[in-house]
């Protein structure tokens, strides 16, 4: 397999403007440094990673739960519709190296939940405050962690 | 279909005895208020609940991550292998009516997730308070509760 | 695990009535012989196959692709919701011992690739000609070869 | 959404020298044709069929069996590991406007079925001969037919 690092986004399929800027934020942060983008293809947090990254040059990946591609928001380059449901959530964080986790409700904290089940590190932005998970404040220290977690790939 | 009742139990793949006890309990109960009970198919809770079912004359179905039914412990009747993993969390979720948490790791995070997006009511006596379960502190309470919602169903 | 022998019938959603009256019959005969009846709980062969097995006594569990448990056919004892929509053929298939394949159209064609891939026997009814799976042209013919297998197992 | 088309090429993990040479000259026509290259992400058919894309500047995707990225062959740019074992071929087949199908065992099977079920188009070069999809004897064919499914998408 090729040596693409991998990094997916979890977050509520609708959010706040402020927690919109700060996905789409995560979302260039990830182009810039060449990862690939994961999300579950859908809307709120899932879109504005996406549209961070396609506005920087970087690829994007939407896992979807439905049968339809069309699901999936307009910043997806590659859409995997699952009809899986929600049993896709575990598919999103599997294909990650690591994941950020932003504020969502109980599908963002499933994710959580098998991330740390897979020994993956998840950077917590998020509502959920769950220990094993790594708790930041801010953008920055957000992506100086990402940074240093590719490295150790 | 038939108007059978379904009751998972979640809670950890190993537990300490009291932890044992009370899911062993709870699993007797199930089985006195002709419920059929669904758990994962494999120790720890799971195998303790599901042996308070069939001593008391229950039905039990386990729902296996791996491939193999003998995988499932002894109390198991029915078992599912399905070979996903733990994508497999969605399906005990499904499955039921009602579903009571035990202590446990991520998994059974990852399970009260799944319960609490698929509005199924979830009678917590696990070591996760997290908000939209029923938090309750004894097996008595538990069992109040379960009666009570059956009710409903 | 007990000791339970499943057999999983499969076949169309819907059925012509003569195999419809195949179908009940076979699912009689696996109610006779002590054995769980596995389909995938919905109509045509399914139904028949777990009406026949019901009527005789016999216990019957339906896999389902939907989220709903109410989408299983009436003689369904135990339904298991999975909302992995056709994903769900392969733990149709992975719950058994055996499978009897009646006449039905891609998605039973589906379920006996994936029979012949876990390396289940197929005693085949369907109108798939398939090489690995066991062609028999009668239900007495079925059911001389569900005996023998399940003394195999 | 964007507007990628997605062709997922279907065939046995292990080949004929002969298979793999079809197959690489499918997935070169693919990349040739601007289309992202979605398969299983394993050997044989999936390998060559890959390999042929990444060596005309095409896109790769490997749907994975198994838990781990590592599995993938060296031509896959994005590797899903989704832990699904078999359920997996569906996703593989949902994934694509439309399937390529070469030489392969009773997971070949399984995709055809599966795709027919979802009504994409089968252009078919493998050893399965089944209604539904659209038999051919040579790459020229396969080819001049993906280019006229393709835009119809």
């Amino acid at each position: 397999m090729s040596n693409n690092k991998v990094i997916s986004v979890i977050g509520g399929n609708k959010c706040s403007d402020e927690t919109g800027k700060i996905a789409q934020e995560i979302g260039k942060n990830i182009a810039k440094l060449g990862a690939i983008l994961v999300c579950g293809g859908l809307g709120g947090v899932m879109e504005a990673a996406a549209k961070g990254a396609k506005e920087n040059g970087g690829l994007t990946v939407g896992i979807l739960p439905g049968e339809r591609k069309t699901d999936a928001n307009p910043y997806i380059d590659i859409a995997i519709p699952t009809g899986l449901g929600l049993a896709r959530n575990t598919l999103v964080v599997k294909a990650a190296d690591l994941i950020v986790a932003l504020p969502g409700e109980y599908g963002t904290l499933s994710e959580i939940s098998f991330a740390l089940i897979f020994k993956k590190p998840v950077i917590n932005l998020s509502n959920w405050d769950i220990s094993g998970t790594i708790k930041v404040n801010t953008i920055e220290e957000a992506v100086n962690l990402i940074k240093k977690e590719l490295k150790n790939k």
